[in-house]
């Protein structure tokens, strides 16, 4: 059987065969699983690309019935039961689709030059760059209007992921920049959190996201409701009621849709490209293939629409290797129900929320609940003792450890993307001197 | 007064003037201090680049006469006491250039694209993903030939740097490969590495350097003697003699040169093109010009050639300090003396090689000495604690914790210049069907 993806609807439902009497081929394109939960710490320099991230192959070396393919999937033929790849194919008995979403621009695709989303260790090593570059750039830049446009960081989108981004490039910015910086000041930094609905955080209980909004203003950042955005360039950020504000760095958050892929197997599909699943996550007309996670639109067992979550994503791997189990030993498959564990998000430092059934916290407790619950989830001894070695160091000395911008090429000068994006931020030459004796 | 270079040199003068009278500018092109002779890590996937590199701001922020302009320097304009950046200039009352050397391909620039040098975390980082790229190419291999060839690393020079990537590979292909794949095996892995003169580590004494070629030999490395060479390609590498060994990576570690910078000086320099400093490190009729580290051709008050190495950059950086104080009171300067401190190199687990004046250690003793000067020479408690926990988890665990493939842009496909080199070794489509039922 194959299953395609190795994040973690695919990676549980391999572990789940792993004794079983499946010979299993794990295809992903890159060769790690990524902890997405925790990718916003890394484009936010606090934690390094490896410590959220292990190589699939490591994970399930143990189980000798599964191998690993780094590959790309060009096209699935549900008839056929094959599986295209960039170079062979994979025929199947059984398949296990969990490919993920992709960012959504909502039809404005052009947007992602400049608002990119986070999705990848690519996507954030590319934030983190453009950040570090623009503190590095308002450094230089004697003119103060331009200097607070470098400052300047804009959050679209007031998910859990938008919050998480806008409370940690707010602590980023004050820590930072007063310790480090000479030109540039922690006063002149903005960042700009904006949500096109009427509150934040639609996934808990209003007086939770009302108290995450208050954490948010409490680190300075600006939230914005009934925002929604009309443009977005190198400059920055035009909102639906004419506001521009002019912005380096802008980071989109509202939303994800299903990849290609998803809208290449010829099913029906929701309004955001995820592809309607039966009870048993298969796929319409093809008991022998399985759609979870993030790809996958489900109403479950008790009529909850699954939500794309981590959890959710688990739950449905661990489900359908059981619905092959079943099949083996011809017993007839259950439905699908979603377990709720809760609901939380960080917003800085003693910030938090949390929601577990009626239980919910706010401030220190949750922060400590979301740090506890994220070390628990994530895999291997290694990462879990580096992460919360980091959290317990940037905690006493509110310093960052993963400030590094890579992105030299061997040539030693910037990729010209960035170059292009510097020197839209660099319009006139200007004297540096001054300072110096 | 202006310092180019947050170098060993460069940083280490830095801080021996940050509580004395003159304002300083500290320019580098990065953002960060890299210590390099842990650079081979990041390259065979042991350590993460944060854990190598410290943002130079956070070094010098506790001394308030510093400033850090990340910059390119395109010139120096020694009659006028300017340097010239990409954007703006710095005048300045007194200089000092320590910008390092870079990849000596001695006339043949063409290598560098196939055999990456190890200078910088970018270097590293693509030396880090061709490996294990190769390896994954190999799993999906059907030919043996073609496998044996994505199998084989070629390292060309036997210096420090050589030795230790040779090493390093070794371990990683028997650890990794015999764990975690499943087509590709250890067996096949070929480690060459290639010395043009008669012996390697020509820095050790020869009993010394023959203990280190046979711990080289132990770990599965064959140690070629008096190989020159006369091309690389995409393909692999063709010796003087006329041999060819196929191979997917090589690596570049014979010998470094000075920088176009160095030579745009005007300057007499030395055949690999080091500008020749007086006795104290200033530059001839210019005595408010200092030149330090890999850049500078030195014989020492003692008669002794300075080495390219770490220590003697430090102690340049920390001489110059002095000189600038000694005119600044009026005394005079005195001529820079190297001290030898020993010289060290690894080869793998409980090997290595240490050499401290009539000292000589080898083994388990020699390794344990190396591991600790390294980790007392990192900068920062969180980098010492974290190199030092990943070389206990790996010695107990084999594993390997920084196993990252990043480069994938932003639509998760490679970079061009990666299919490419993938292409190459991947010449005829093939079927990776059979083993899935």
């Amino acid at each position: 059987m194959v299953i395609v993806g190795g994040g973690f609807g695919g990676l549980n439902a391999a572990k789940a065969l792993g004794k079983a009497k499946v010979d299993i081929t794990l295809v992903d394109r890159t060769n790690h699983h990524l902890f997405q939960p925790l990718l916003y710490q890394v484009a936010t320099a606090s934690l390094s690309p490896a410590d959220i991230a292990v190589p699939i192959r490591g994970v399930v070396s143990p189980y000798r019935n599964i191998r690993v393919l780094m590959a790309e999937v060009v096209k699935v033929e549900l008839e056929q039961r094959r599986v295209v790849l960039d170079r062979g194919t994979l025929d199947y008995d059984y398949l296990i689709l969990a490919v993920g979403a992709q960012t959504n621009y909502r039809g404005h695709a052009s947007w992602a030059h400049d608002a990119p989303g986070l999705k990848n260790l690519a996507d954030a090593i590319l934030v983190r760059e453009r950040v570090l570059r623009a503190f590095e750039a308002a450094e230089r830049e004697p003119d103060p209007e331009v200097r607070r446009r470098l400052l300047t960081f804009v959050v679209i989108g007031g998910g859990a992921t938008g919050v998480e981004m806008a409370g940690a490039f707010a602590e980023l910015s004050s820590f930072v920049l007063k310790r480090d910086y000479r030109v540039a000041d922690a006063a002149t930094t903005r960042v700009v959190l904006a949500e096109a609905g009427p509150r934040t955080l639609t996934a808990f209980a209003e007086p939770l996201s009302r108290k995450a909004e208050e954490q948010l203003t409490s680190l300075g950042v600006e939230v914005l409701h009934r925002t929604g955005v009309k443009g977005i360039d190198a400059r920055g950020v035009t909102f639906e009621d004419g506001t521009f504000v002019p912005a380096a760095t802008v980071l989109w958050a509202a939303g994800v849709q299903g990849t290609p892929l998803t809208a290449s197997l010829g099913l029906e599909i929701d309004r955001i490209g995820r592809v309607k699943v039966q009870p048993d996550c298969s796929l319409p007309g093809h008991p022998e293939a399985f759609a979870i996670g993030d790809m996958a639109a489900q109403r479950d067992k008790n009529g909850v629409d699954v939500p794309g979550l981590c959890p959710a994503a688990i739950q449905q791997g661990k489900f359908v290797a059981r619905c092959i189990l079943d099949d083996q030993r011809s017993r007839p498959r259950g439905e699908f129900a979603y377990l709720d564990k809760g609901t939380m998000a960080t917003i800085g430092r003693s910030r938090a929320i949390a929601q577990v059934g009626r239980l919910k916290l706010t401030g220190l407790l949750a922060w400590l609940a979301w740090m506890a619950v994220h070390i628990l989830f994530l895999i291997g001894f290694r990462n879990r003792f580096i992460v919360m070695f980091e959290w317990i160091w940037q905690y006493i000395t509110f310093k960052r450890g993963a400030r590094l911008i890579t992105g030299v090429d061997r040539e030693g000068a910037e990729p010209p993307s960035l170059r292009a994006q510097l020197n839209v931020t660099t319009r006139e030459p200007a004297e540096v001197a001054g300072r110096t004796a």
